[in-house]
């Protein structure tokens, strides 16, 4: 049992550490049995497709960023907009040590498949649709909580703008990878806490 | 002559039309050369590689691009910041109109293939950041036209916003290529023009 778990993990780990250094289409289901030291057979035994098993690898980022950075970054013990200024400084540290791990930015692992997938694989589409909307809500909350203490104005659309943010940051991101330059995270991500849309 | 011309250019229309509705690793030269109904010892004969051809393709839609909506939205009809205004509001068009006419929002061609490819391919990468360096020195000569007339605090730092800007821009395009929803340009690319990053 402990064994098939492994596998399943082994094979899950495999294509998430070679989507994220390479892209979706590059990596076939034999790179990935091979870095996962697991048969083909094994493969199609835990997923029935690589589409399935890209559901799960994007399912496995979130839970892994939720709990290694979100959950802390937007912890109550600062002031709502000090949380999202440390969700931008651990994003920054994040990509530093990727690049000095790999020798690249790596950019945002749901960014580079909505990019490369979003108009070829519906229902990756989606699952990324739904986890950006998850992040959406949760800016969303933390600048409601900014608006009951005055800290941003009462007329701007704490939805649209979350979401103009998050835009922002992946937008950051994706620069950053092609200047493959971790710096340009700390120069320019303090700006997303300015974007602001109003209500309509 | 004219047929060798022609051959040349349908390899190049059909390369950037498949890469960018799909993505560069999904395209195959097989592919590209049934699109433009030519045989593969003629497409070796114009490119001696994929990658050669991609750096084409990333010449060719910059040219387009310069000529179709740059050239127009930063014409000196305008003050500067409503040039800005102009382009976005001509990349939602853009966007709007691909989107009726292929059934999804295909994003940025630049931006879809640095996400995908900046990790794998280093002559692709170093031509998008070169053309996102010239996008970036045409928005900043805005920005240092706004500060001249006034519009823009000379505190800004005009290079670095104008960096911030186009990864805004990108990450607006990337996000309504995920929701495959071209309004997304409409309602969050105007927030562009807030942007400011300081003079360190």
């Amino acid at each position: 049992m402990q064994a098939t778990i492994d596998t399943q993990q082994r094979i899950l780990d495999s294509a998430r550490e070679l989507f994220f250094a390479r892209s979706y289409a590059d990596v076939g289901v034999a790179d990935i049995c091979e870095h996962a030291g697991v048969k083909k057979g094994s493969f199609y035994h835990f997923y029935p497709s690589k589409q399935a098993l890209t559901l799960a690898v994007l399912d496995a980022h979130f839970i892994d960023i939720k709990e290694k950075m979100i959950d802390q970054a937007f912890a109550e013990d600062l002031p709502p907009l000090a949380r999202l200024a440390r969700f931008a400084e651990m994003a920054y540290q994040f990509q530093k040590q990727m690049s000095v791990a790999t020798g690249h930015v790596l950019g945002c692992p749901f960014g580079n498949l909505a990019t490369e997938l979003s108009t070829q694989d519906e229902p990756i589409r989606e699952r990324i649709q739904q986890i950006f909307s998850k992040l959406q809500k949760l800016v969303s909350s933390v600048l409601k909580a900014a608006q009951a203490r005055g800290e941003v104005p009462q007329e701007i659309d704490a939805g649209a703008t979350a979401q103009a943010m998050l835009a922002y940051f992946e937008g950051v991101l994706l620069m950053a990878k092609n200047q493959n330059d971790p710096e340009l995270l700390r120069h320019l991500l303090p700006a997303m806490a300015q974007v602001r849309i109003q209500r309509s």
